[in-house]
């Protein structure tokens, strides 16, 4: 086997179209800049920047994105035959569709940061990128810096990928972590989050659990081959945990955190994402703040976690240049598109939620009275549901008051719990309806 | 940009040669061939076993081997014109590197899972892998199945890596954790590694550190672009650790792990391992057993940690088919040895023990005797050592009896602690030399 230097009759420079010069955009530039000499050596050809779509072109940028790339112009990039990479971190998600399917369609390859729009609309594109024979690649939409779109693509290219267990979205993380270090309440966590910048204004999209939904969207295809719409992701938010979730879960030994899971039985898929119990020495009870992790279980593989911060720019910037460069290397080597090729999604039964079994943290919040405490064991008893555990919080025997009951149950199904609370609901010791959170044991 | 099919006048096919077929080289055949198809698509040709290099041809061996394909002379696959990639997994130093040195010499890419052989002899091959113009890919050299290597080279390759911390021996982690967990003395938990296959018959070279030490050799080249020698990284093992460290550490908030650790300080490499304790709360005091993690610091990126199982036949063989895909598109791209080309490692001064800064973990065993204390905290004192906390253990005020006096340090120069504790060695009170472990708050 003869080798080709990569420089004998193939191109000497890749051009790059930046769509968006923010903060991630200008990580983006910068990297590009400071580290040109190691990249082009790695590629076997510079990378250079062509063109720099912007909204404003009189703002001030770095020096290292010279005025004269800037234009406001669209098409000024994506028909730029000088532009081979188009580099897609404006965000949003209509505008960014269209650049992106007309990049794909100029036959140039697209690097894209838009978790929204590749959770979204993931499959047209990268149908699009394949019929076009270029890349899509994506790294900085999932996870900000940490490589698991790689590790997924490249490391396990031999093995089987049967779960996904991650911490995806750093809000929630940060609240949970906040509300258990700090014992705060779920609001002043969260403004907490927003005085830091670690949380939007409106932070419902995170808190609720549809960010995290998008990014097991993007990772269902990657690890399972399925081509999934939010829609079919079970999805809650943290909205109801409470400090005494946190205390009790401490108790035995479990922190709570919020979680995306995602499990391939063969014949159908778990996808869901909510808060669950994990225990206290587990690695993912350990990933604490506005970090992120993922962890992957292959079938020959066994656990592989990757962790790291799940956002910000110059994390997802070392992302986005990551995939410019493998991207780019196909280019010089005249192989565009194989990457994507690979690809494949198609659509798999979801396993309803009622047929998922996991064990489960109840807490009742009841009157105190006589007899309470057998009223809730019988009805979880009649549904077929065991208890493992039980704490009672200021339940003193038959005064009234409101008292908490938190039990951990064995293994069971989700329909049959859900029926033994349905039941509760209408007790008439019962103050609030019941809480529900599921233990995962990963 | 107009892309190539792969298979527009390419080749249809990549020859692989297999030096071994022990429990990794059998986990290979496997996945080969159960992921026949999907590499196929992922690497543009078909990936096809064309000899296999064994000891006894005789053996039983997986049905996936076909008797035919067994040859026990290396010459034979070699020389084989149909190779095109060598995979090495028969372990050993001298024969593997012969073998490697004459694939490569006859411009055929190889794959190794030689952890020994590339840390004392990694220079020198992938200086003839360059030369050939071919690559030399190590995953399974380094973590078994965690994509260290791919983290480092791929992810990271607009970044700075300026630390990595890592739990890089699996016996070392076992044994400790089962330390911490069942109470074992040192000796019962490595019989007890032994039992159970996690250490070999002589653990010395796992248990004193000298294994930690060559992955830290691999991935120094990578992360720091250092070419090291084991000689040069201070190297400790976990032979003096007793029951009471695990207690006195967690009483402290801390465990302890038998870490790797590289920093960049820009004019002067650290490259150290040994024990050390780190935060309970850190997700490396949370890797048991016989998982491996590796904590990589990143300037843009911060902090980016893997972690999976750091051996096994099956995860290495994993990580050695995603070198095999990897190596196998480059060759029919046309651009085999672009990879390793990349790979640039310089001497570089490495800082010398007594002037690296930590806290540490000090353990006396002292009589218990009016004025030790004093004789102790004086001594640091003087040393310019602080002392943060400490604990007494069955000092009773001057029984006579040995008593174990445990101090954490503020940050200090290594120097520093080690001038105080020589000067304690022949204090009249000291019943055995002190024991020192550095703590590490990553």
């Amino acid at each position: 086997m003869q080798s080709v230097p990569a420089s004998s009759g193939k191109r000497q420079r890749v051009g790059l179209g930046l769509l968006g010069c923010g903060t991630v955009g200008s990580g983006v530039v910068e990297l590009l800049h400071a580290g040109a000499t190691g990249l082009a050596q790695r590629v076997g050809a510079s990378l250079e920047l062509v063109r720099v779509l912007v909204r404003d072109a009189a703002k001030v940028r770095s020096d290292d994105c010279p005025r004269a790339l800037l234009t406001t112009r669209p098409d000024e990039v994506l028909a730029d035959p000088r532009v081979d990479v188009v580099i897609e971190v404006m965000g949003g998600e209509q505008e960014a569709f269209e650049y992106i399917v007309g990049a794909l369609d100029a036959g140039k390859s697209v690097v894209s940061a838009n978790k929204l729009l590749l959770a979204r609309r993931g499959d047209v594109l990268l149908e699009r990128a394949v019929a076009a024979g270029v890349d899509l690649a994506f790294e900085g939409a999932v996870g900000g810096g940490i490589p698991i779109v790689r590790t997924l693509r490249e490391a396990l290219v031999s093995d089987r990928v049967t779960a996904l267990v991650g911490i995806l979205n750093g809000t929630c993380n940060f609240v949970l972590s906040r509300m258990l270090d700090q014992g705060d309440s779920l609001m002043a966590a969260v403004a907490e989050a927003q005085r830091l910048g670690y949380a939007e204004a409106d932070a419902s999209i995170d808190l609720g659990g549809q960010d995290a939904a998008h990014k097991l969207c993007i990772l269902a295809r990657l690890a399972f081959g399925a081509a999934v719409r939010e829609q079919q992701v079970h999805t809650e938010g943290i909205e109801g945990i409470e400090p005494i979730d946190h205390h009790v879960a401490e108790r035995f030994g479990y922190r709570i955190k919020h979680l995306v899971i995602g499990r391939d039985h063969g014949d159908e898929l778990e996808l869901r994402t909510h808060p669950a119990l994990v225990p206290a020495r587990s690695v993912l009870a350990n990933v604490s703040g506005v970090l992120n992790a993922a962890l992957l279980e292959g079938a020959a593989l066994g656990p592989c976690l990757v962790y790291g911060r799940g956002a910000g720019a110059r994390p997802t910037a070392v992302s986005v240049v990551s995939d410019v460069v493998a991207v780019a290397r196909d280019i010089v080597a005249g192989v565009a598109g194989l990457q994507t090729r690979g690809i494949r999604a198609a659509e798999r039964p979801v396993r309803a939620l009622g047929d998922v079994e996991s064990r489960f943290y109840v807490r009742f919040t009841v009157r105190d009275e006589p007899g309470v405490m057998a009223v809730l064991a019988s009805s979880l008893g009649r549904a077929g549901v065991s208890i493992e555990q039980l704490v009672q919080d200021g339940l003193t025997r038959g005064h009234g008051a409101p008292a908490s009951v938190v039990m951990l149950t064995h293994r069971a199904r989700e329909a049959a719990v859900r029926a033994a609370l349905a039941d509760l609901r209408s007790a008439p010791a019962m103050v609030e309806p019941p809480r529900l959170i599921r233990i995962e044991e990963t």
